[in-house]
């Protein structure tokens, strides 16, 4: 199987390589079926962490942007884009107080809250400005959020400080399991259902109700959520394969890197854990994928090696040769780099900053 | 529990901090113990990548600096280090092979080679300069290298190609096991006193004999190996807490982070593994260990969330409190950030940019 053209030649491996046509297929495609849906798209932008790829989406409809820090939504601001949505629960003390309000002050922002002490300090530093917060609730990934039933009571905490009430929003990651994705987008639901009545209870409107991962996308129910923030669907990678949530065909970023080694069946690969990122879920069949060789796996991953099994009886790639491996992960093997380079129909057409990497705080 | 003076106050989290004095302590150790042994030292920089630390080890005796990339000895050829080895089967391609070539003519420089096809590249690519290189053994660990015995075959075909052949390295990776420290130390010595053999009876002298892990690095043989080459030792991590390497008070490196959420004995963190890495080897507790509380165990890890898990009755730490996180594997976690905060006695008295950083390629 080969899959796109062929990389362009002498890239320096190892490095991250995004096919321009199959990125925008992506980009494109999750803007259809949101408009399709009448469900606005809010694409968290934690994935690429990349200007030209941010504006694609806006470009497409999106109604603003997804961030998870304080720090990314900067970049983002800086950037022109006028429409925030940090969905963490900050905790908006000293300077980053000062930081988030700053932000408040020149862009349309929503925040994330789940705690009494949260909204607390939220309401402190963002007293007067037109800040909206949103309740972050747990559907079943339990992480952070509160339950449905206790959303009001948040809500009404942030209201009595002086904060505006947008509605409710969750992250359905338990969808992130074989098998999950349908129970996944309906308890993603239920919760956000239950959550806006719990608000009206409490005398207020859910009018924003935001959910949506990549592998609950496709599923989630348009009668109760009024907003998508999926952030994978632009590169894909090889989590969503192996959840049968996406295909070979919609893997938009790979990493090219260069056989060093090799010992019977078993190659390694100039590309570790530095340029993958470690991440394994329980489930996953090795710590990534080959675009070309569906039947390998990467069996070990230390930091500038990863060992890439073969199991039957085909052709290896030769030594010094270079492969395309799908991530496991593609969010945190784009924060490793730097930049991506950016190539179509086999020629490097371009190199994209990733403009807010390692901007964790 | 409380171990070293608390944090200076207002730390933008998530972010990376060093205690200046353990680490000076670390530097100063690991310096003595291979001087009492009558052994090189050239610790590995892949896990601070900082041009500050790599002075300390300098001045403190290193004969030079160990690198796993071409970038990574770039930053530091840059910076005046004189001798590196990179310790890497490197395929000395393309525009990768210009790049080694022009170090070669600027610095005294060591590169590993573990295959024919591998030393047939090198030595047209750094024919007339006087780059050493140094035969890869594979001492248990199955990684990259070649057998012990096949050590001579190479090294004869790397003589035979025009280029100097230092001698024989390996790293002992299989002592990252509980228990497997003392058996890797043997494995390790016997291996480089094998390939020694391998390379005189090709008629070649294994004069440099390199090893050496963190876990490895107390119980190596000095009468086989002739140099050490840690990494992590300046630093320390929860891998070595857990492997019996190292104690609590070796820790030089945590990654501070704000409580952001509570439920129950489960607290919330804004480090994730965009900041922590998401190594977590098979016998690992957890994803990293936090300072001031040994029995907490970081049990789930997300891009912008640790989960910490307290199993015992005593006092949690407050919503908004600032915690110390002792990353599983230091070197991936500091290559996720672009600065080190160093503090001494709750000061913070300088910042250290990660000056390799990403340098993968």
């Amino acid at each position: 199987m080969t899959v796109g053209p062929p990389l362009p030649a002498d890239l320096q491996t190892p490095c991250l390589v995004v096919d321009r046509d199959v990125l925008e297929a992506n980009l494109a495609g999750m803007a259809s079926h949101a408009r399709g849906l009448g469900v606005s798209l809010r694409p968290h932008a934690k994935t690429h962490k990349c200007l030209e790829i941010a504006d694609r989406q806006l470009a497409l409809g999106a109604v603003g942007l997804t961030v998870a820090t304080v720090g990314e939504a900067e970049v983002f601001a800086d950037a022109g884009c006028a429409d925030l949505f940090i969905a963490y629960p900050l905790w908006a003390a000293g300077s980053r107080g000062r930081r988030l309000r700053a932000l408040a002050e020149r862009v349309s922002l929503r925040v994330g809250a789940e705690s009494r002490e949260g909204v607390e300090l939220l309401a402190s530093t963002l007293a007067g400005t037109a800040t909206a917060v949103v309740i972050e609730i747990d559907s079943g990934h339990h992480r952070t959020g509160v339950t449905p039933e206790f959303a009001g009571e948040v809500a009404a905490a942030a209201q009595g400080g002086g904060l505006r009430v947008a509605g409710v929003f969750t992250f359905p990651g338990h969808g992130y399991g074989p098998g999950e994705r349908e129970r996944a987008a309906t308890d993603e639901a239920r919760a956000l259902g239950a959550a806006a009545s719990s608000l009206r209870d409490a005398g207020l409107e859910a009018r924003v109700r935001s959910g949506g991962s990549t592998p609950t996308a496709a599923l989630l129910d348009p009668h109760t959520l009024t907003e998508l923030r999926p952030g994978v669907y632009a590169f894909s990678d090889a989590q969503q394969i192996e959840l049968g949530a996406a295909g070979w065909d919609s893997v938009a970023l790979t990493a090219a890197a260069t056989v060093v080694s090799r010992r019977g069946r078993n190659l390694v690969l100039d590309a570790g854990s530095k340029v993958l990122g470690a991440d394994r879920l329980p489930w996953a069949t090795g710590y990534g994928r080959l675009l070309d060789h569906p039947e390998a796996r990467v069996t070990a991953l230390s930091e500038h090696h990863a060992t890439v099994s073969f199991p039957t009886d085909g052709p290896l790639p030769d030594l010094g040769s270079v492969v395309r491996v799908v991530p496991n992960h593609v969010c945190t093997a784009v924060n490793l780099a730097d930049e991506l380079v950016v190539v179509a129909d086999s020629a490097l057409i371009d190199q994209w900053p990733v403009a807010a990497r390692g901007r964790n705080a």
